[in-house]
């Protein structure tokens, strides 16, 4: 059996999140349903992780196990022929029998894109949050550089949700801003159920000054999703990349 | 009565384009049904100049009279409010009594963008016309340049059309490369009916070598439209601007 591993890009609009559900368009049952076709197996597959309905990915990873000998380049061209338009495959490649594309993660990294222009551009509803009204990046940037290291991140934890453990590893973050977009980007170890969104919803709190910049150390040791701000929409969030060992572990500072 | 002009920005996508038909999505009837609600009385607008379906625009102008004394500013937010998330007025303002969108327009600007990456991208398929493999843009440019000045289009017009003179004037062009994406530019006095994909489809066929640049002369001078190139999709086209008297009449080059 070949272990081969896919990065996949996906504009989440229309599709109700990663997993399957029945009676749902999900990315993973249309990426199965794909591969059943062209390899004449039925295929489960492993991603490095869900993406709620209407997130985005420019890098999702995932991997699968197949007797088929299909050329990977091959592959690649199947998938991206049959695909629909909203997805699409970047890369086929064969992996090492043991990868394993969530437990193999060493970690993800997140953008999120506030649009903070006047009037909304019709193009841009689906992918970016629309927020007119001036955000103060240079507060949201000094309250993001508390979220790095080992932490506990359950103030940022959505509902519903149950981990062993809400310790996570923020490796790299930062924030830019261009024409009127402010770019939220977040590397870390892994991320609780609706984390980098609730993270987001309480930057845009210190970017209105509706909090200090210092507020988020306060938040992070309460350890009480109460006390911090609101889920952001799902439209302005992309997973843009999984690293794995010996793949440029940590991202370029871009801010 | 007051005569107000509209700018408007819409995704052409999930409208069957600008002009009312009964049955379908248009832009002119979801922008009548939002002006009625708003000023309570039944309108009729102008526009420049139809779009196809599929075809998107940065700056479509409209015109139309009303007695209401809405300020522009609140018609602007109510028409922002009141609009689906695929359309969005960019200004709205009061003009003098005898100005009209379509009559008084000296000229429009049209974009056409070519996506040539091998693999499309998942967010673009609505939005560039996804072409993969390289052009030769230095070719395309030459032949570009034929069109310049005021010629008979005949070669370009789509089937069905009935004009009084298929004479018109191209005041500016260009194309230029960005990352795998080719964005072509043309600015004229008036459009023939599917005259700027018909162009595209004629210059794609110049940037893959399957006709010289010098071509785009004798295809113009045979005034048949069998011999140009098919027409390209209506995806990749922008109407980016509208240009009247005494606004920057011609727009800067830009390659």
């Amino acid at each position: 059996m070949r272990n081969l591993k896919i990065t996949l890009a996906y504009d989440g609009s229309a599709f109700h999140g990663w997993q399957i559900q029945p009676g749902f368009r999900t990315v993973q049952e249309t990426v199965e349903h794909c591969l059943h076709k062209i390899l004449g197996h039925a295929v489960r597959v492993t991603a490095s992780g869900r993406t709620d309905a209407g997130v985005h990915a420019l890098g999702q990873v995932i991997n699968f196990r197949t007797p088929s000998k299909i050329p990977e380049e091959g592959l690649l061209k199947a998938l991206n022929s049959l695909f629909p338009h909203d997805l699409s495959a970047r890369d086929v490649s064969e992996v090492d029998p043991d990868f394993h594309a969530r437990k193999m993660a060493l970690s993800k990294k997140y953008v999120y894109v506030i649009d903070t222009s006047r009037i909304r551009s019709p193009f841009l509803s689906r992918y970016v949050f629309h927020l007119p009204g001036a955000l103060d990046v240079h507060a949201m940037r000094r309250s993001i550089e508390m979220l790095n290291g080992e932490q506990d991140f359950s103030s940022f934890m959505g509902a519903g949700s149950s981990v062993k453990t809400t310790v996570r590893k923020i490796l790299a973050t930062g924030i830019f801003e261009r024409d009127s977009r402010v770019f939220f980007y977040i590397q870390g170890s892994g991320f609780l159920r609706h984390m980098v969104r609730n993270i987001v919803g309480t930057l845009i709190q210190v970017g209105r000054s509706m909090l200090a910049p210092e507020d988020m150390e306060r938040i992070l040791a309460l350890k009480d999703r109460t006390h911090a701000g609101p889920t952001a929409p799902p439209q302005g969030l992309y997973l843009v990349d999984v690293y794995y060992e010996e793949e440029n572990p940590v991202c370029a500072k871009q801010d």
